[in-house]
């Protein structure tokens, strides 16, 4: 068995929990190694602190599930088969009586709860999100390598965009020229809705990729990501589209100063929220601190927003093997938007750089 | 009040319902013309049978949705408020009590649900879904309207892809290519991940495109679609690459009669479940049965897959507004991978294909 299964049967012995059920994909993919989106059909791995696990799938996927890596039980079902009696009686089999369960409850929806409800005959139900979340938050060095390469993917996609920054060409051109390089890269998924936004639309916290066109003078936001092998990385880059006026230019170097405090104060022991408000001192001591309405960042990994929120009252400290963002922004409407985002990993005496793209002002001629 | 809100309106009160809780987006999105993405924030339309709907949501986007055209009551909230208290507080000022609340138990949350449940006081949960599939299963003309332009740039997505066909491509670069041509059309938003399939690949029901490259005597699968003002279209095409054998040939005339046979018995007060049946029966005849895994079709909307169902058991009956798939495919491991949907409209008569693009065997040079 795993160690992540081992450390999840731990916390159900320690806290007298009968079993486990865990729905949502991406914590699957955690402890099984097992990646896919069941739609709306039914995927649980079950745990249990004293018998074996089984993974509980579409038949169509048990294969999948199997060269994945997972080596216990696997149990598929079709679409004329009721999915909630074929895992009580897998779980009758292993003689657990399931008085206590923990599941996702921000995962989990009413529907099956109530099915999960009746065939365990109205159990207690215990929360499992801040246990998942503890243990996703520190990274193993198979998911840093993975983290590492995906932010190089990253680096290489803001570079693409960069490269095609012309006067007239429209944000949706660039954006599609960029994603249009990942997937010659191999990469078949983006780990958000990538953004390419110029002009007005950047100082808006709220843009969306159109048919605006570049001009010179404008300063052009890219927040993008890819995902590689399961894992999520996540860089914004503003970059400036000929000459910009002095206002631009102190909007683009209080984000930098602010960003690069709180990249040099990341090490193991300082808190997430020091980190918070040493970006946001920056940005306030420089009369912008309205105009910077968002955290400072957040963690990431399978997901590309999970556990910890870096905001001024996140009282965590770091530990080593924590990766999340740092990305400052100021959105002051018709004058500037700029952001400037990498990915951090804190290592065991102080930080690592996971993006690398310059962050120095580039103005593209 | 518009015409959803009002039906809403009827059904609760017809149904002793003290107050319908809608939290889908896509369901928002319905009645308010308002697209978000919340995220982990909270978005909620309360709507009631005797007092005035409101909708709840982060104060970031308010303005995005009166823009969108809501023209009731709407209630921001921000990150340091508790929007279990403001949703109560609105509900209060309105001097309604909520014995009785219809909400969409497969959309949310435990966590949630456990918070509507203390603000309301243990009321009686009634699951809204039935009602809203059925609302939103019959398309306004002005649905229409975007589904058939959702749908004739699904036809020229195909067109780019069959285009981009070459020796030794892969799938990634024609999947590429055919979002970028999108993109350019001003398309910022795919209905699912595209999926282009070649040899083995397009003979597996779950291939995920990668870096196979195309050879001549390949059969090459395109599966997407496009969204359009908040409306997805699906199609999907079979092309050959260079000469293909018999058996690969007949297993595409075999899908293409199974389909056209689909689409043509398809009328008001025709059974979903006959539709599924006549393609089957083709299928089936001809001895590849086995080779036919999943349903005909699905509905589809402001979501990819919406009510209804085409499946052998689905006994509805067609009524004129209504738009689903019909998409027979065989997949025989190391021979063929065929399937052919296109996205039809019920009319008063008969039917109205959306999408267009050819189906007879195209073999590209």
């Amino acid at each position: 068995m795993n160690e992540r299964i081992i450390a999840l049967t731990d916390w159900l012995d320690e806290n007298n929990i009968d079993a486990a059920m865990v729905t949502a994909p991406e914590n699957v993919f955690y402890f099984t190694g097992f990646h896919s989106n069941p739609h709306e059909r039914v995927l649980a791995l079950m745990v249990f602190p004293h018998a074996e696990p089984f993974l509980f799938c579409p038949q169509l996927d048990a294969e999948d599930a199997r060269n994945a890596g997972w080596n216990a039980e696997i149990i598929g079902y079709t679409d004329v088969q009721d999915p909630w009696t074929l895992i009580k009686a897998a779980v009758s089999r292993r003689s657990v009586t399931v008085n206590k369960l923990a599941i996702e409850k921000e995962h989990m929806n009413v529907e099956r709860y109530e099915k999960v409800n009746d065939i365990f005959q109205d159990p207690t139900f215990v929360a499992a999100e801040q246990k998942l979340r503890q243990m996703r938050m520190l990274k193993s060095e198979d998911e840093i390598a993975k983290l590492r390469e995906a932010c190089r993917l990253a680096d290489l996609a803001i570079e693409a965009g960069v490269s095609e920054i012309r006067e007239g060409k429209t944000e949706l051109e660039i954006l599609a020229a960029i994603e249009y390089e990942m997937k010659k890269s191999g990469i078949n998924q983006m780990s958000f809705s990538t953004m390419v936004l110029t002009g007005k639309n950047g100082a808006s916290p709220h843009g969306t990729p159109g048919q605006t066109r570049i001009q010179k003078g404008d300063l052009v936001l890219f927040d993008l990501g890819v995902v590689y092998q399961g894992y999520c990385s996540d860089i914004t880059r503003t970059v400036a589209f000929g000459d910009i006026n002095d206002k631009q230019k102190e909007i683009y170097e209080t984000v930098l100063n602010a960003q690069l405090a709180a990249v040099e104060a990341s090490k193991p022991g300082a808190l997430c929220s020091e980190l918070d408000l040493i970006a946001r001192n920056v940005i306030t001591e420089r009369g912008y601190g309205d105009y910077f309405p968002h955290r400072l960042g957040h963690g990431l990994g399978i997901s590309i927003h999970e556990y910890p929120s870096l905001t001024e009252n996140t009282a965590l400290a770091l530990q080593p093997g924590m990766v999340y963002t740092i990305e400052p922004g100021i959105y002051m409407p018709d004058v500037a938007g700029v952001r400037i985002e990498d990915d951090v990993l804190i290592t065991q005496h102080g930080y690592e750089l996971l993006t690398k793209y310059p962050k120095t002002l580039q103005i593209i001629k």
